[in-house]
């Protein structure tokens, strides 16, 4: 699947919805599902963090969608085949 | 791009770091991603915003990558062209 059909998944299923819901709360729904992936990694529950990531790729998806980005580009841009800090591929940097 | 291949990108770039500093240390990154994401949010600053959210979304390829986990058939299996939630496609959740 690519990003952007990803995003137009997002978009057909979600925008409205996001739109009616606003900016800010949206990001909250991220956060919310950031804290359900970290207490999945705490816990070591395998199952549950696919399920999390999942739904935090899918948040990222939506807030992406809300404020026009296309994450595909957003992402090339930052890292443009090689580590945006040491400029490295792989990465050498050490935190 | 196709989600596989941001992940093979991630992983070429960035695993055998990931590994290193550990499954917990690396979902803190995510999370300290998430909070610059909920700065540029709050300050509504749009080239920020498209920064980090491709930080965040990068984080969450490599948190994938180190728990072997392919995020295209994680998303797929969440979200079958619906929401999970209400089972429609455009949702119709209100919250």
């Amino acid at each position: 699947m690519e990003i952007a059909a990803f995003q137009q998944l997002m978009r057909d299923l979600y925008l409205e919805n996001d739109k009616r819901r606003g900016n800010t709360a949206t990001a909250l729904w991220l956060v919310e599902e950031v804290g359900e992936l970290a207490e999945a990694i705490r816990r070591d529950d395998r199952e549950n963090i696919r399920e999390e990531l999942a739904d935090c790729f899918a948040w990222i998806g939506a807030l992406a969608n809300l404020y026009g980005i296309d994450l595909e580009e957003a992402f090339k841009e930052k890292y443009p085949q090689s580590c945006p800090t040491c400029g490295r591929n792989p990465c050498i940097c050490t935190d």
